[in-house]
């Protein structure tokens, strides 16, 4: 899917690590929340509230999962899960366009 | 308003200048696009088709507009309008977040 219809965007960017990661939040009709993101080169660590699906839409990440002590690459048109209530390191090789779904 | 309803977002995003000016565009059932967009600091030249009516959210630039030879300090809560078919500098002070309208 290329576009989300019927969907309400928050105006405001989020702004993390001096907008070096930023994204617009997407709110749907059924209550659920999905975030479009650009993730600049540099390495950062994110906390998770709500359990994640990271869908790289283009860029080369590496990332470590909560858990694993070996850092994962993951390219665009590929996908990475995040669990609920936990941390993980990601290192941006390129610049890197991403759609995240929160899962309640 | 700090939200736009029953839009359609475009999922990937338009990144320029290696990824240090992005946007998302949003398309409207009246036929109209916005874009929200991010500005890391740095010196652009941008060029339009349609008229744009640049709303700041945050940040601060300098934008040189067509015609004019001084630069034009805008902060977030300013809007500044571009002609169709023109050029324009914009200085990135602090990282700007941006709400485009495309005037057809």
């Amino acid at each position: 899917m290329s576009q989300f219809e019927n969907v309400t965007a928050v105006k405001a960017a989020n702004i993390y690590y001096d907008g070096k990661v930023t994204s617009r939040t997407l709110l749907f009709s059924d209550g659920s929340k999905k975030t479009l993101g650009i993730l600049l080169p540099g390495d950062y660590e994110f906390g998770t509230e709500a359990a994640e699906i990271m869908e790289m839409l283009a860029g080369e990440v590496e990332v470590l999962l909560p858990g694993e002590t070996e850092w994962q690459t993951v390219v665009g048109g590929e996908t990475f899960n995040v669990p609920a209530n936990s941390k993980f390191g990601i290192k941006v090789k390129t610049v890197a366009d991403y759609c995240c779904s929160y899962i309640e």
